[in-house]
């Protein structure tokens, strides 16, 4: 932390990159008609790039499209197909993903080909698979250690680091599980901002539309994830890092209650020992409810506390299929962060189709506490420390803040200090709030809630503001998903515009034409066997009506 | 908080303690020829008088005696007896036990027996029990609250305070089990002592010898069931409250993991929302282990977590008793706190029964970070409330401090003063510690621990100290318990004194001749089900030795 500052931070950032960039094989190379398009301004829509580019054969397409990460675990550990070429196939895809978009920060396809490989030869020795994730390829957020990798997080004065001489925990158990790594993603310097851009590598931008936001902090994984560049990925959460990203790209994401899936070992952005009652959690990003099955079971039957002793240790519960109606209660939007009309729009549409199959909905709006107020008390949380680490650890190399750091602050907190003395009235404060919450899911008889995961789709670069919808669940420690459902399409959306909403950011039809939509869902504390069972089942539903 | 000083706090006392005397029939008086005998400096061991002393018949007898919990709700759930007897027995037990040792606070024998009536009509109209505590009558430290009843928890300034207008979250479950309430117990001022005395109700004496502290802070608890004057208590735990009364008194006693049972909804000696790493905890004490698990399972078996959102909303499982070898750790002592020579031979024995049993033994003490060190952490996270509200609330009535509370600090934390920024360290000092503990156990693939709760047994009163020997277990967080085993007997002991060693306080044979031995066992966090059945196993192999 105490690093002095670097004379010269840009050469060493674009030597990093420079580096980066020799791991990527020529024959994976985009053609400049393709790469010269790509800017932080342009509206272009890359998803069909990698499909079309060529550089893919129509077996590698099939491998990184077709299938969800269950199923290709299932081929693989049958020997139908073999981890080589399904790495192989993320490996280039993931390739043509960062000439695109600017989503990874560690390449390392040479070490998982020859991982796949020993998958495969495992296999065909043994007869039966390494584990339950036998062979299969998995991206890892920045911050994950990965041995022999750097762990950068994005901070210029951390290029300074070795490469990790140990795996954080659960890299190492999806190891023992047979998972194959092959690269780690971008992130925001301090992982606090939504917008995944920093001074080592840059920004990453949205496949959906290159001008809009890929989130953040999870936002390399998330844009990753919509190309098919990975099957799935991990993200932290500590306010929204792993549903921003889902929210941005249009993605599924799952953040479990925290402390059921080891979260040490890693590299953090602040300093260790926070006595914030907010804690960070881990949980997977990809495209099926079943894929963070497979994920969550693998961890927690791994009996994790063996290696983390912060992990919780219960073990993974076999809950069954939903068979009867379910109750969800609903929230829909804060007077000052209202919906933007797309966001109302599949927030409504997907209301309407779980009571069209016989889902009772529960309007929650006015019985919960103030969800800015929430917000405002779980950011007080993540102020506590009296060194401002981060703050530190930027000036070490005399970089500057990224652009997007100076949006995600409160104006009710300008000037704020921690004290010791208030954060005993804060854990008052976030008593009765869990509190509220929980007796609204009692006395309601609630399954679940569905609201949004955000006020929008993925904005515009460095406007997506403070994240009051998905901060609630890390305040809450009440795990949380998100479910890909509908775009943003301006005629479609028209009837929920409201002239006088002050929509923050603002709404411009166009700017947002064509952004994916999403809907948040929440579960009960520790429940999140049955919040897996009913993300199933609604997207299911939702599949149904796309 | 803000009472105004009370002008004569001690007449209130007295008007407190006289009425609750009246609440004890006069046929229920123990004759003056034993109660002029009781004092605080008498050697007398009062233990055989509730059964000699003619107030109870010989049924009466049998049924404080001879059952432990499990069994009488057997019998009261098949209507063989009748929770209206039980309830009537100990009723007569618990005043007979107060005469003796000051043990109670609030006395409402009136309503425990119409509820016993309500459960034996209930099960003769329905013709099955209320719930699996079916008519048992439970004892409650004061802290609770129960509907109708005070909660001065001993301090002065309380005593102005109503009645609860409603219960502790964890009474009202236990009632719907079909609990019936019938005392509860006395507590140290400020509850941070182990010695259970306060101005309000004065002290609890030690029924094995009333010259030695009943322990505390749960130490009412711990000499009404001594006495047998109730088959089970509850108790909290944030330094050993649960467990030092088992010590003193030489009973059982469960300190589970944090957050299983249901804390909220009582009343607390200080200020809420502490920031601490280290949570209070509710266990049970009582005759046996059996019992526990019927407490445990039946308060989790009701999802306590819709009572209480600060529940880790999680089973209790079923796990299978034990058959296989064991191993144990075994931490003896620390140099600054060498072992009591009665305690040294106990765990030695207890030790030598396990090996002879075919359980494994592993020596810790050279391989466990510094004890001494591990308790210092845990009183800094005790010290804080920088408004030190348990101060403000003692100076509001202008009682007195009682002796005890000045001999439970720490000379190393002469004049510390809790800061924010220091916080942040501790929790990272907390967390070496849960490593090195997590390591410990699992790379000698322990089981649980085994060691003494305390350097000494009961001692004299206001000479307990610093239970360094507990408050680890709150520190870690893992589940914990108490096992009687043996008494101090000074031939017997002799063999284990060492002339210097430093023995604090003062090892004088004749002093602690005749108090109970214990041991105490420690599990993995979480595993309190495992738990439960090792300590089956330990109790098993200990009463056939004894």
């Amino acid at each position: 932390m105490t690093e002095p500052a670097i004379a010269d931070w840009k050469s060493l950032s674009e030597s990093k990159r420079a580096a980066n960039n020799k791991k990527i094989p020529s024959a994976w190379r985009l053609p400049s008609s393709i790469t010269d398009q790509i800017s932080e301004t342009s509206t272009l829509n890359v998803l069909d790039i990698p499909r079309t580019c060529g550089i893919l054969t129509l077996e590698e397409v099939e491998l990184t499209e077709k299938y969800d990460a269950t199923a290709l675990v299932e081929k693989m550990s049958s020997g139908e197909i073999k981890s080589y070429d399904v790495t192989l196939a993320f490996c280039k895809r993931a390739a043509i993903a960062q000439q695109l978009v600017n989503c990874l920060t560690e390449i390392f396809f040479e070490e998982a080909l020859s991982r796949a490989r020993q998958c495969d030869d495992y296999l065909a020795k043994e007869g039966n698979p390494i584990g339950p994730l036998h062979g299969l390829p998995i991206s890892l957020k920045d911050s994950f250690n990965v041995k022999g990798t750097q762990t950068t997080i994005g901070y210029v004065s951390f290029l300074s680091h070795p490469p990790a001489t140990h795996n954080s925990y659960l890299v190492d158990i999806l190891f023992k599980a047979g998972a194959v790594f092959y690269v780690k993603t971008n992130l925001p310097q301090t992982m606090m901002t939504a917008d995944s851009h920093n001074n080592v590598f840059g920004r990453t931008l949205n496949p959906n539309k290159l001008c809009l936001t890929a989130g953040g902090s999870t936002g390399g994984e998330g844009a990753l994830l919509k190309l098919r560049g990975s099957v799935m990925g991990l993200a932290t959460d500590i306010a929204g890092s792993n549903r921003i990203p889902a929210v941005c790209n249009g993605i599924s994401s799952l953040k479990p209650t925290a402390s059921r899936i080891p979260f040490g070992g890693g590299v953090p952005p602040g300093r260790l020992g926070s006595p914030s009652s907010i804690l960070p959690v881990i949980g997977p990003c990809g495209h099926s409810v079943r894929d963070f099955e497979l994920l969550m079971k693998t961890v927690i039957d791994s009996e994790p506390w063996g290696a983390d002793e912060n992990v919780l240790n219960v073990p993974w519960r076999k809950v069954e299929p939903v068979t009867k109606p379910l109750r969800f209660g609903l929230i829909r939007a804060h007077p000052k962060r209202p919906l933007h009309p797309p966001v109302a729009r599949t927030l409504h549409s997907a209301a309407t189709i779980l009571k069209d199959a016989g889902h009772s909905i529960v309007l929650l709006d006015d019985k919960i506490p103030d969800l800015w107020e929430s917000a405002i008390l779980a950011w007080k949380y993540f102020l506590l420390d009296p060194k401002k680490t981060p703050v530190g650890i930027v000036n070490a190399s005399g970089e500057p803040w990224v652009p997007s750091i100076a949006t995600v602050g409160f104006e009710e907190l300008a000037g704020w200090q921690a004290s010791l003395d208030e954060l005993w009235d804060m854990n008052v404060a976030r008593a009765k709030i869990l509190r509220a919450y929980k007796d609204l899911m009692v006395n309601n008889k609630l399954d679940a809630i569905i609201m949004p995961g955000y006020q929008a789709t993925a904005v515009p670069h460095d406007t997506y503001g403070v994240p009051v919808y998905t901060v609630l669940q890390n305040l809450l420690n009440y795990p949380a998903g998100i479910l890909p459902y509908l775009k943003a399409t301006k005629q479609l959306d028209e009837p929920f515009f409201k002239r006088d909403a002050g929509y923050e950011p603002p709404y411009i039809p166009d700017v947002f034409e064509g952004a994916p939509g999403t809907i948040q869902l929440v579960g009960k504390p520790m429940k999140d066997e049955e919040l897996v069972e009913i993300m199933k089942v609604v997207e299911g539903l939702l599949k149904e009506a796309s």
